[in-house]
């Protein structure tokens, strides 16, 4: 069993690492298919100036383009925090058959504002090395005081 | 009284009707600092084959790069759809002054998930020019029958 939710969570960790290591919110996101990683993301929003440069939003698209179509039907997207609503509502319009988040995100995350901003089709697992990506914000956050 | 509402409106509906001539969802964007034009945007998820490619998302993106920041603080965007809860999710990180659209979306807008998913200091003007959208949008839909 080496291909396990905690084995691509940890991958999406590495990611959330490189945006810490750039001074950007530590959050990293990973899609997988068919047990491989087709697409990585970290929040650039301030390397990029652009408040839509969230992890996953890089890499749905980025997925969408390896893919060859808009649908992620057959993906799992591997995240370290719960999605705010943008992210959800593009994960909405993406459906990938499965969602892992770790951290829970209760100021800006979408279950603040309704779950059903995620497609019904799509599985939802929460907690996922929720400490490790929770330690790493929190640790950014205190470093930013 | 060049520079009203109807003006910038007319502006986003040129936008949504070359998304219409590619064979996209006809919705426009423009996005606008003291009455001018700073980013335009037109829906292109299929010519992309990117959910994300919203009118909106790709104004936001455009008018953060033109203002070397990215907050709309003094802008207002005008859409001719009322945004769907990834643009609106968008919109509220980019807290533009003002957003005002023209058609309502029951189906897929924001406001079926909830209004606050908007900035609460973003005032928000609907309404204007709605029926010349909503019969874009029409058209549109029933030309794809």
């Amino acid at each position: 069993m080496l291909y396990t939710d905690d084995y691509f969570m940890k991958e999406a960790l590495k990611e959330a690492q490189k945006a810490f290591d750039r001074d950007e919110v530590p959050v990293g996101c990973v899609v997988v298919a068919s047990d491989r990683i087709i697409a990585r993301g970290h929040n650039l929003t301030e390397t990029l100036n652009d408040v839509t440069a969230h992890a996953e939003m890089q890499a749905i698209t980025a997925s969408a383009h390896y893919l060859g179509g808009k649908f992620l039907t057959d993906c799992s997207v591997y995240i370290t925090l719960e999605p705010c609503p943008m992210c959800a509502g593009a994960l909405f319009w993406a459906r990938p058959g499965r969602i892992v988040y770790g951290a829970e995100d209760p100021k800006n995350g979408y279950m603040k504002h309704r779950p059903s901003l995620i497609h019904p089709k799509t599985l939802i697992t929460k907690g996922v090395l929720a400490e490790e990506s929770a330690a790493l914000l929190r640790s950014f956050f205190e470093k930013k005081r």
